[in-house]
């Protein structure tokens, strides 16, 4: 997009308020942060990579990049499932790694102020030493960035019950596109000060300006939580189970849903509970003031449903066990790709649908599997309609590539159908920015592509993610 | 700001596609509809007040005034309290109040769908008939409309535990100011797919765009709750009893702090709990699912904090006498009002600080009251750090009425200092405009005006309200 940059004057320009080590050039080190976790997406590569420690330091590259019209595209850990953070040709790539401070942490208040460099896990157990808990638990949460998290409207499995990354930011502190420094929202729970830009930058995925420090709300910490896990003979006696405890006023702190592949790789596997032969998997959790009669209540459910197996723990070892077999997905279809001699591709898919229309999406999921001759691993936040499927194909077999690629547009198309959105928490990115136009229509891409052109009217700001110019 | 409306024409132009009886063109029609309730803020005639009852007849409404350069002011049920749906001159005024109808309640997706025109109370009596809730309580509930709290973003009592508007609007079916219908958001849980347009739209204050539909997420239906009432001998342990509640972990369902003021007008009202001589007093209400324990620990802190008095109820009917104490703060001030002879008038102000702040805060009220000379009666909902500070003036005494401007400002800037922002749930509206400006800096006021324009290029819709274009 931009192979006409000056590095050297480029280099020279950003040298001059950034320290050397700031400045990553060295080939293996732009390869390295040329692209996210997203596979079928575009990347080139960057000029330089940037490493800021400060706010300033922000500033100054911004500026600098503005000057000399050279696009800039910021990264957190790359952990990112959409395209959203692969680097441009010629581009400086604006990395946050090195912005991990957190400034303060306030128990009166219920708030934190961070960089955006911080990870999730980090933040987490900071703010769990003061008694408080930051909720969103994206699956990455080890290694992704509060940053991405803001940048992408990250959620997570116990989103069903405490909200997604949105509903913590309280404030940001922003550095605009031509390097203006700017805050949007408050320290306050509640205000309503003109138009929401803080909302605006949550999910905006690095295209409308830079995140250099945010200030989160935070809870109580949560009260330890009991689990279950019901195995169901069909799809449909799962999604019963699931509208029963909705139904009944259930708030559960998560629940996960399994498809039969997904049930399968971890029985195979092995977990303690686990049976094989199921259609489905739910696994529940609660953590709610008195959660044993809460789970006692839901498998009730799950067995009038339709379950066949219902485990429900009794201890908080026994729901660790339970939750653990949400946690061996990944091995489990590590494991199976592994056991098809390696070199296979992951795709961790990302749709959702109105709770209701779940099971229907899981079994159109299975179909499209089968037409295109694809192992495809369903699990997904039940309680939210968000599903992952996960979609397991060789890179290096152009067929497959080809199938795969079919399959996933199958699949956005299902849940469009089923009067779902195409991403419900991995964004946007370059990845599916042909089925952004399709979900929104022409009136509000207009708009979308109105608000970038404001924020960014150079157009230099991660081009080409979310919409195009 | 439009006197020059070429009145026949647009009502010509306006009747092709509505029928007569949605077409108000008698003068007291037009006075009744110039002004929502918020004093000192400036307002015109409109030329006609419009009473769509379909998206469609908006549609015709906003490309007519859109073609003809008519300004529209969109209109709820008039209860806001910063003049965001003040009249202009010449305008047409569109009110929301026919589309009154809840479209679909949908129990296993906990959402529903209605028209703008709905009361917020209607909308919460029809949900919880299906075992739910809408949590939002403004205090004008029982009359203010959900396109009325979308607009101002409005809040309430209970979002100290669930949150405020923004947080249960989904999704929303708008008409833009040259008539093209678009909907934002979605009927899922959780989405990311491209920028927020549906949190950039609450608290627009009907500047962007007209809303004439919208999906609301439900919760299941709130517990039986219990209350507690303290008093305090200073604003100062009132403040530590909030800040010891808050250390502790409580999510108390209503946290109410009454200044001596209000305290004092309440008592001679008569209530049969509450005792003369306080500095504050403390409502705190839970709904946890076993609220009586949660109940007397906080009222342990309370004591500790310096209590003089703490009533804690054990049965709902003297849980509602407590929470009546609240309930009571409009007929004991109107009370105090007619003591004073009557022909006064009673502004509701609206500023939030961090919620330590709080008690600085009242106390800082008090004495800008004493400067000015004013009565004022401050209440707020102190576990979100959001006052209500009530200025009771005579708007025929020229100078009551500059020195109740004056104490205005002077809370205001109170505000700010302590970290806050000018308006917590009430808008900005045409009387906080100003204010406006100096709480969002310069850069952030430039992408303010410059959304303004993206949406609404002419300045036709609801102009002069929240920034000038």
């Amino acid at each position: 997009m931009s192979p006409t940059t000056d590095t050297p004057l480029l280099l020279s320009r950003l040298r001059s308020a950034l320290p050397p080590e700031a400045l990553l050039t060295d080939p293996a080190e732009l390869a390295a942060h040329s692209r996210d976790s997203a596979p079928f997406s575009e990347c080139g590569t960057p000029a330089v990579v940037a490493v800021p420690r400060t706010a300033e330091q922000v500033e100054h590259i911004m500026r600098t990049a503005y000057e000399l019209g050279v696009p800039v595209v910021p990264q957190g850990a790359r952990t990112g499932l959409a395209g959203a953070a692969n680097a441009i040709d010629g581009c400086v790539v604006l990395s946050t790694a090195a912005m991990d401070e957190i400034l303060s942490i306030d128990p009166a208040n219920r708030l934190v102020r961070c960089q955006p460099g911080v990870t999730t896990r980090r933040l987490a157990q900071a703010v769990a030493e003061h008694g408080l808990t930051y909720p969103p638990d994206p699956a990455s949460w080890e290694r992704c960035t509060i940053g991405g998290n803001i940048a992408t409207g990250a959620g997570g499995i116990c989103c069903v019950k405490y909200g997604v990354t949105a509903d913590y930011v309280l404030g940001l502190d922003l550095v605009l596109p031509d390097g203006r420094r700017m805050r949007t929202g408050r320290d306050t729970a509640k205000g309503v000060a003109g138009y929401d830009l803080t909302r605006l930058i949550v999910g905006s995925e690095g295209t409308l300006a830079v995140v250099v420090g945010a200030t989160l709300a935070l809870r109580p910490a949560r009260p330890p939580a009991l689990s279950l896990l019901a195995q169901f003979p069909s799809l449909t006696a799962a999604g019963d189970a699931v509208a029963a405890i909705t139904a009944a006023g259930h708030t559960p702190s998560a629940l996960e849903l399994l498809d039969r592949a997904t049930t399968e790789a971890i029985v195979e596997l092995g977990h303690p509970l686990l049976r094989p032969g199921s259609a489905a998997t739910l696994i529940v959790e609660s953590d709610s003031a008195d959660p044993a009669p809460d789970l006692a209540a839901m498998a009730v459910l799950c067995r009038k449903a339709g379950a066949h197996e219902v485990a429900t723990s009794a201890t908080s070892k026994e729901a660790y066990e339970i939750i653990e077999a949400r946690r061996l997905v990944s091995p489990a279809i590590g494991r199976y790709m592994a056991s098809r001699g390696g070199g296979l591709t992951a795709f961790i898919e990302d749709v959702a649908v109105p709770r209701t229309a779940l099971p229907e999406l899981i079994g159109q999921i299975e179909v499209i599997a089968e037409r295109y001759g694809l192992k495809i691993f369903t699990l997904g936040h039940a309680g939210d309609g968000n599903l992952h499927p996960t979609v397991v194909f060789d890179e290096s077999d152009a067929d497959e590539f080809r199938r795969a690629q079919e399959a996933y547009d199958a699949i956005m198309a299902a849940g469009l159908e089923l009067g779902g959105t195409t991403t419900g928490e991995h964004g946007i990115g370059t990845l599916k920015r042909e089925w952004l136009e399709r979900e929104l229509g022409p009136v509000s891409l207009e708009l979308q592509r109105g608000l970038k052109r404001l924020f960014d009217p150079k157009n230099l700001l991660n081009p080409g993610k979310v919409v195009t110019a």
